[in-house]
């Protein structure tokens, strides 16, 4: 079963002269829902930053279902889909959160600098390596349940 | 080869506290090129949403290679990939208009609604139909020469 | 005692590269409290839009106290410091939700269209008109004992 | 006469629900054509920020004349109108570039930091205060025919 998601509130300044929100937001949402996330994990791009480790966003994909409307809240999922060590694949799920229609999906990748070098977080970071490791395991494992249903 | 493209200016405001362009500024300048492009095209998105045509992203993709900073000058690149008379598909080439370094290339993907509905062009806006069929034709044209090249 | 406000948690995309909140984004803020407050008191601008009044700002004015940084959660106090049936003047005090430390304090004015011209809110929506007067009355009354506490 | 101005092409993103530019915008263009302005007066946020000086917004005010829409191009003159070796003090007036409607007027603020203290340019940066004071001077001077015109 879907966790409820990070909540936000569809801002007036987010939409455009189409009346609805404009695609680029959806970006935005998905950095609010993942920094969230990973506070929530304990691995704060703040506490991140102040290692002198930045996360830069190596790729995103967006994909609009339906459009998102001043007024409504959404809430964006959040599963972690990949980690090596040293690159995070994280996956989004965009709903209505009152009536649980499907807005968008995303993807993101990051990988990880030190010094404007990447870095391995295993070796230079192991507590946020190992934080990584399990939002990585608690998604495949939250996954597993409903992949042996369908067999 | 490749036109010059669109230039867009690199703007305090969209850097980031990681002191480089902030991810999410860069599906803001796919369309600022892909909204020039069509313009010079004869198909300007406020030419057509005088017709009640308006055409929402579907899907975008952007793929960042190395980071833009603020006092660059980028070029934009914009290429039509894609057009049935229902959905256009757009491709993004960002580079450092100075150096030519590649900074980002994206993807982008629109559909037609008029009165929300989805429409065909070809029945609806023959004329807009006309023109994306040239863009189309005019970049698998530009494009046909290089392959030869290669093979 | 002034009410503890809308709370916005400063987001990622919301920094510059001084490693602060870009200055435009407290504009933002305002809007986020205000038409949170307004919501709360009845007048949501959703309601309102779906009526045919729309209320542009008029002018804005922003001090900026101390800067915001990622990570940190500022609560907005939202008063309603003039309204006389045409025109709506709205005073925001920003500050860290934690320490109290003022960020930022702000000034926005309002009126009022239908179809593109000015509308008198008493004659066209009574409702409204009466819940914007409610507001100023009790931000009014709110003020008044602060000021008999000084004489 | 009034110089012609810094050109921004309104974009789509810009957009709010309302069919017009959102507000908050306005106050980014002022940052866009003052950057431009100070970048060729020899002054650059890029220029001065590789000394460690950074330069944040202490206020701004913005009056919003009649709506730009997408499709416009507005242009912004930028005039200094004080600088006093420790703070500097910019008006703007934004026009429709075709037709010279007044859209938007406004003014910002700004004070000078080096290791986050505030700095006197004069003596940390004497060739910047020496442009801001030519800027200041110019601005001064522009004006002053146009004042004994109305004499």
């Amino acid at each position: 079963m879907e966790e409820r998601g990070y909540l936000h509130r569809v801002q007036y300044y987010e939409t455009d002269q189409m009346g609805i929100v404009h695609h680029s937001n959806y970006i935005r949402w998905f950095e609010e829902a993942r920094t969230d996330f990973l506070r929530r994990a304990g691995a704060g791009y703040d506490c991140m930053e102040r290692e002198g480790i930045v996360s830069p966003v190596v790729s995103v994909v967006s994909r609009y279902h339906s459009p998102a409307r001043f007024g409504q809240t959404v809430s964006v999922a959040v599963r972690v889909t990949g980690y090596n060590g040293v690159r995070l694949t994280v996956e989004y799920r965009v709903k209505d959160s009152e009536t649980g229609t499907l807005l968008c999906t995303g993807q993101s990748e990051h990988c990880f600098l030190k010094n404007g070098r990447p870095v391995a977080l295993k070796r230079a970071e192991p507590e946020y390596d190992g934080i990584l490791r399990g939002c990585l395991a608690a998604a495949e494992e939250e996954k597993a349940p409903s992949l042996s249903l369908r067999s």
